[in-house]
């Protein structure tokens, strides 16, 4: 396996810039607040693990032109001053009477111009990683200001992968899809789903993930009834149908998909309902076309599994988009419409109940080009593995 | 290493309830807002991965009396019907248009009682994990309802730990010094700070860790500039000051303590730092005693690093809380004056700069008991390890 290099040329900040400043232009915004890991290290690359701590918050600021600034904690000043930022300033946090406010406000008040207008993230999926009593004085403090929502113009930016970002949600869906390869012959009957998922982890990180944070699994006699929960201690079985969904990550970069299994023996009902969800995903691949939607998607999955039987969905959506987070805008949704383009990464994840409590859920990853989709995982087995 | 049950009685969520609508009732509210992971699985027991995708807002109210109460997407139904909650209402996920909001905003009216007043987190450490917009729409639809902060009296529960949680920090403290005593056979010169932390990782989770979420290193000639950046690929030197700093999980309660050491040979500076932050932490654990404050400890520590030079600190305090998150509130800084009290666990973190842009570090994790502190991880060797 090659690995891809790791962190990105300046060129590729340059351009994330270049195209969120020409959105700002056309919403009239004079500059956007960034709080969050992910937005922060997309226009940055500060890349650090410590935003786990929920103790400082950390701020940078799109201007309409130039290059982004910075207003964070001095702990990660020396990071900071290794990305392509010049312009850092930094407080001593965590400092209860003023932590960063000040200096934050000044900052946005020298960057407000004839627009009046800030953009900070609003909408759905979007979250303001600083204390709600900050951003309130903030607000109350920048007057005559107008607040308009940046999340739409974000999100947008990040919907198109490059070349580089798409070679590393390749590398690490191929890694993991290996991972699942090499997990047939890991799984255990007479063991809890936590030590099945642990030695599934261990195997993903031996074969070159930087991290496999999100290893979720579910399992129950015939079928399985979340997706969400788990692993827990309870002891898989002869006729149970197992599942083990992953985000697992490289260089920031994360893949997300699953894999079904069976134990010993399965029903029919959880065989026929595999088949479907896989003949759905091959439907939602075929429907992964530049000029097509999330929504043309949406439905190609949906009419399989809707003649295959299904009894309905919890989950919401037949997939998403996919990137630096394990789950990204858009959503593969009957309303939800949003246009493909080359270069966008997204999850077809069909699923089903096929008896009352049960769901059988697929997922692979793909990208969209030029020439229409490809898959960046490994297609699933076309019929449901069975462990002997 | 005996190994703690996981999951909580029933009791433990009671206690905290309890305790919590107390102090609700002092402050004259008549619910609290909970939007993160972290409240929500305290309050609740609810215990997912799936926060990770940000997509979909989670809500869980806790009322001046009764049993807290969940506003949550369908995909969390069947898991929160594991937990201790019965008043669970569900809502068809992501709905762009109405994303729980109308659901949420009806419950809390319900709840809504003489003090016309609700909670939500608003200051220093706390974040609201919702889309901004529709917490804006909720704040104007509530009329005549007055929004107080509820971050200062959510803090004091979670502040002091139960029997059952000591148990859990402590055997992730102890699983993870003997890694530390492991990775002295693990480190290697001449491959990265990745290529180290990776088979550090691994170890913990071979040593029974469910997951090791923080892994962050920094390394240099003499010593190291930052202890939140990193791994990074660069290769490991003779003559390296190294430190390894890790908050690992068990039963979703973290450590978080680093270890240094050098390669071949190290500077005389950077063992009489190693030395001066060793005797800092003897300073700050002698000064943990129920009745001492936060601001003690501190004063205890730096005072030991100015005699012994420190040339500054960028961390911004020596040490904090610990628990359900790798940082918790309180710091220990010069301002803090928490009071301390039995079941408090605590960071002691001293660390300075002892040559331009070289730091030193220590962690320990400890917890006050009616008798004095005690040490949860393995005191660090009294001089600075030297692999040869």
């Amino acid at each position: 396996m090659i690995i891809p290099s790791r962190g990105f040329e300046v060129s590729e900040y340059e351009n994330r810039l270049n195209k969120i400043q020409k959105l700002m232009f056309d919403s009239k915004m004079d500059a956007i607040l960034l709080t969050t890991q992910v937005d922060i290290e997309y226009y940055t690359g500060f890349k650090t693990q410590f935003f786990q701590s929920p103790t400082r918050p950390w701020y940078v600021l799109i201007p309409s032109d130039g290059k982004p600034k910075a207003i964070i904690p001095t702990i990660g000043e020396s990071g900071m001053r290794e990305t392509w930022i010049d312009d850092i300033q930094t407080w001593t946090s965590p400092n209860p009477k003023d932590d960063g406010i000040s200096m934050l406000l000044s900052k946005i008040n020298s960057l407000i111009g004839k627009n009046k207008c800030l953009g900070v993230p609003k909408t759905l999926e979007s979250t303001l990683r600083m204390p709600l009593g900050d951003y309130e004085y903030l607000i109350s403090s920048l007057s005559g200001v107008e607040i308009k929502d940046a999340n739409k113009i974000l999100r947008k930016i990040r919907f198109v992968k490059s070349v580089a970002e798409i070679a590393k949600i390749r590398h690490i869906c191929q890694l993991t899809s290996q991972g699942f390869i090499e997990l047939e012959g890991l799984l255990r009957v007479g063991e809890s789903e936590r030590e099945n998922c642990q030695r599934f982890k261990q195997c993903l990180l031996a074969l070159g993930a930087d991290d496999s944070p999100y290893i979720v699994s579910g399992s129950g006699k015939d079928g399985y009834g979340s997706i969400i929960m788990g692993p827990t201690e309870k002891i898989i079985e002869e006729g149970d149908l197992f599942i083990i969904d992953t985000g697992s990550v490289f260089d920031s970069y994360y893949c997300d998909f699953d894999r079904n299994y069976a134990f010993g023996y399965i029903c029919d009902e959880a065989k026929k309902a595999y088949r479907v969800a896989y003949e759905a995903t091959e439907a939602g691949f075929k429907a992964c076309q530049a000029g097509n939607t999330t929504s043309d998607v949406f439905n190609a999955m949906n009419d399989v599994l809707q003649k295959g039987g299904a009894l309905g969905n919890t989950v919401g959506r037949l997939g998403h988009g996919l990137g630096m987070q394990l789950t990204e805008w858009p959503s593969n949704t009957a309303t939800d419409n949003t246009v493909l383009e080359p270069g966008v990464v997204l999850t077809l994840e069909p699923g089903m109940a096929f008896l009352p409590g049960k769901e059988m859920v697929h997922e692979e990853n793909i990208v969209i080009t030029d020439d229409g989709p490809e898959w960046l995982s490994i297609r699933a087995a076309d019929e449901l593995p069975v462990i002997q």
